[in-house]
């Protein structure tokens, strides 16, 4: 890897409506709360994804690609604008009191399908905003021409209340099903023009069901590998495990059908194919369950909040299908972030980044074309879990090594030598051996936070 | 109970030193992270503490006493200057690093012995300190002519090297039996003049052992009574539990030597005696082993900190002796605290509260001379939790309520109602019909934290 650098905006020509006409479109799957370990394409033997594992076939698989913030909001903020949550005033899922408050990504953060819509795109939000419930952050101010999804940050896996372009309906079926049924419309309608779909499940969030039955008939008899760690109640680990698994498998039954689709529409061809997830996911790893946030376990009985900024949390699946550019079976070691989303799909599709996005990506496109550049060598996280629990977490992760800092808090400050432990099981944080390696990575870390302007250092300060 | 006062300082005559001839002499024994809840006195059948329940029958028992805050550092702080640790800058226990870098109880904080000694008392703190380790905050400088003992948290319970006035010594034997020897040669030293003994025990605090074998042996064959909470390892809390009464069971017998050294001298007469503890406990009680800063074990496996306020954690087993004075077996109901041992302590001696100290107790001893005076009905708590954690806890507990809040964090606040859920298990928090209780002691919350100058509010409001 080459030395850090900030970002590489994409500088390349083209950018007015008419120049759009003959632009790639592009679909951008998000799942929720699906680990880079649930996926066959990083070496689950045992999930079933074959249309996820398809578009790495066809595409690129990202070895190495995180979110900066382990649980929605902030990761879908970062996502979308590029910028950290801390900088968009997002630092944990917005809970309904906080939506009821007024919390919402605020308009001086431009997202990218905004960029689109301007360029010329037809922009459609199917699925999961949770970016704010006031009537100034919705989707169709933010960018998006079609909105059919929910507003907050989950819905019933069956049954569900959609809001279509702005009208709630009662719907029956796997949501799933039906958000890939209207993206699968837009698309149809769209098709003689450039168009941008972003499909957001909420699977494979808790509840893991009901599924249909198609999606949870393979998994009835699995025994699944589950972590070995002691105290874990294996048989509910295992039960969490088949079901996660099925609701994964209705995400990806669902890409089939689109992708198909999209196929049969003539547009593979001229559509850019990328899935992802909005964090990692644990069920078990580590003795917690869920992500960032999630609950102590080991013992098989639900206890407080363990904050966590481990890779099971923070690695995503990402994997890009672009034809014509990206030879099917390429893996990309370089390290990526949700951020980095923003400047690569303008990348791709050859829009400039506008001078005003405060952005904090890379364009990770040239790694799709297969050129040599200039790569960061380390990733940044952050998160200020404030619901059901408290901590200020800040973390620099490079190939070897992992500093995660606990503010407002002692005793807790974790560090790992992923190249002798990938599993972060032996925190080094107090070893005198390591203290070299932690005071410069420490020193990083602050750059950064100075970087981004983090109010924690200022509210440590005082 | 009458309407709250906040405080009710003895104003007695009194207070030379020529005076202090006739004065009585206190002994004040404070055990460490010992429950109300494992003492014989308060309806343990299974710890043995006959010399614990023998102060009770001879003298007082209260039946709501509390601490402020459920840690070593700042519920000491309370205990010796009637201040809140706040109001001291201790909000945690004084951890090792902390001490080195300079955190001590200052010099601004008066400590009842300081008065004593000033009234002519001979003074002495024998056991443990932690409140300081640097030289200015040394007991010799607090209001303690005779130090034995140690100045950070803990030592070993076996074999210890112990401080003796100024100098490291190792000895042989228990701590518990060493510290009582000492304590009993102070008084036979004093025998003739008014002298104040703080013993301050390490146990029963973790280790639990080694003990004497004639402390474990009653406990051997013991099968005790546990908390019925899901997932425990009843064998390990069983194993702790039996531990626990066994550390218990070498500080009350040592307590017993001590009150036959004193009878044998005749000093019984002329001599207050008063027991209590820093805090509570919990061997598994809510799914949590030890104090405020608990570890979730729920599962028998050690988790992450479950921070908390109940009641397992707050209240402490408090008896006074005191001859002529309190009648056998009184039971006193009205609520006090910790920090009410300052002015209580000088109205049972008879010595006035400075005019300059900053104490925040109320006199309890017209309670032990059977005098009917209005008393407060709320007792607060608050804890900063930021060792191994990070919760900002603040409490006010009436006889019927409990509310407890976790500032900065959202979804964490309690509620209780002590009256039909003395074991706080179900949390109205949320609750519709309790809204006018939680606002009333949201408010009564509020005056208090203003009345003590909290550094929480400024926080919160910025």
């Amino acid at each position: 890897m080459a030395s850090a650098i900030a970002s590489l905006p994409a500088q390349r020509g083209g950018g007015d409506g008419a120049a759009g006409a003959s632009r790639p479109n592009i679909i951008s799957i998000v799942t929720d709360d699906q680990a880079r370990w649930s996926v066959g394409a990083y070496g689950n033997q045992e999930a079933r994804t074959p249309h996820i594992d398809g578009l790495a076939r066809d595409g690129a698989r990202f070895d190495n690609a995180f979110v900066p913030t382990p649980v929605c909001s902030p990761s879908r903020a970062a996502f979308l604008t590029g910028r950290y949550g801390t900088q968009v005033g997002i630092t944990d899922w917005i809970s309904p009191a906080e939506a009821g408050r007024g919390l919402g990504l605020p308009a001086s953060a431009i997202t990218w399908p905004e960029v689109l819509k301007r360029e010329g795109y037809a922009t459609a939000l199917v699925g999961k905003w949770h970016l704010g419930e006031d009537p100034a952050f919705h989707p169709h101010r933010r960018g998006f021409d079609h909105f059919f999804g929910f507003l907050g940050g989950g819905n019933r896996p069956m049954n569900p209340t959609l809001e279509d372009n702005g009208r709630p309906r009662s719907l029956q079926g796997s949501l799933p099903d039906l958000l890939v049924d209207d993206a699968i419309g837009f698309v149809e309608r769209h098709r003689d023009r450039p168009f941008a779909v972003l499909l957001h499940f909420r699977a494979p969030h808790l509840p893991y069901g009901p599924v249909p039955y198609e999606d949870s008939a393979p998994f009835e008899t699995l025994d699944p590998t589950i972590p070995d760690v002691p105290g874990l109640d294996r048989a509910q680990v295992k039960r969490w495990t088949r079901d996660y698994y099925a609701s994964i498998h209705s995400v990806d039954r669902n890409i089939g059908r689109l992708l198909q689709a999209v196929d049969t529409l003539g547009l593979t061809a001229r559509t850019v194919v990328l899935f992802t997830s909005d964090h990692g996911y644990m069920i078990g790893h580590h003795g917690i369950h869920t992500k960032g946030n999630g609950v102590w376990v080991a013992g098989g009985v639900t206890g407080p909040k363990r904050p966590n900024m481990f890779d099971t949390a923070l690695r995503v699946p990402l994997v890009v299908r672009w034809p014509g550019v990206v030879r099917g079976g390429t893996v990309i070691a370089e390290p990526v972030t949700a951020l980095d989303t923003f400047p690569s799909v303008l990348g791709m599709l050859g829009i400039p980044v506008p001078v005003d996005a405060a952005q904090q990506g890379a364009d990770f496109s040239p790694l799709l074309r297969g050129q040599q550049v200039a790569w960061r060598d380390a990733v940044f996280g952050q998160y200020d879990l404030h619901h059901s629990g408290l901590a200020f977490m800040r973390m620099i992760r490079t190939a070897q090594w992992k500093l995660v800092r606990h503010h407002m808090a002692d005793g807790l400050d974790e560090l790992y030598d992923l190249q002798q432990d990938p599993d972060e099981l032996r925190n080094l944080y107090g070893s005198e051996a390591a203290r070299p390696v932690r005071d410069q990575l420490q020193m990083r870390l602050t750059d950064w936070q100075r970087s981004i302007d983090d109010p924690l250092l200022a509210r440590l300060q005082r």
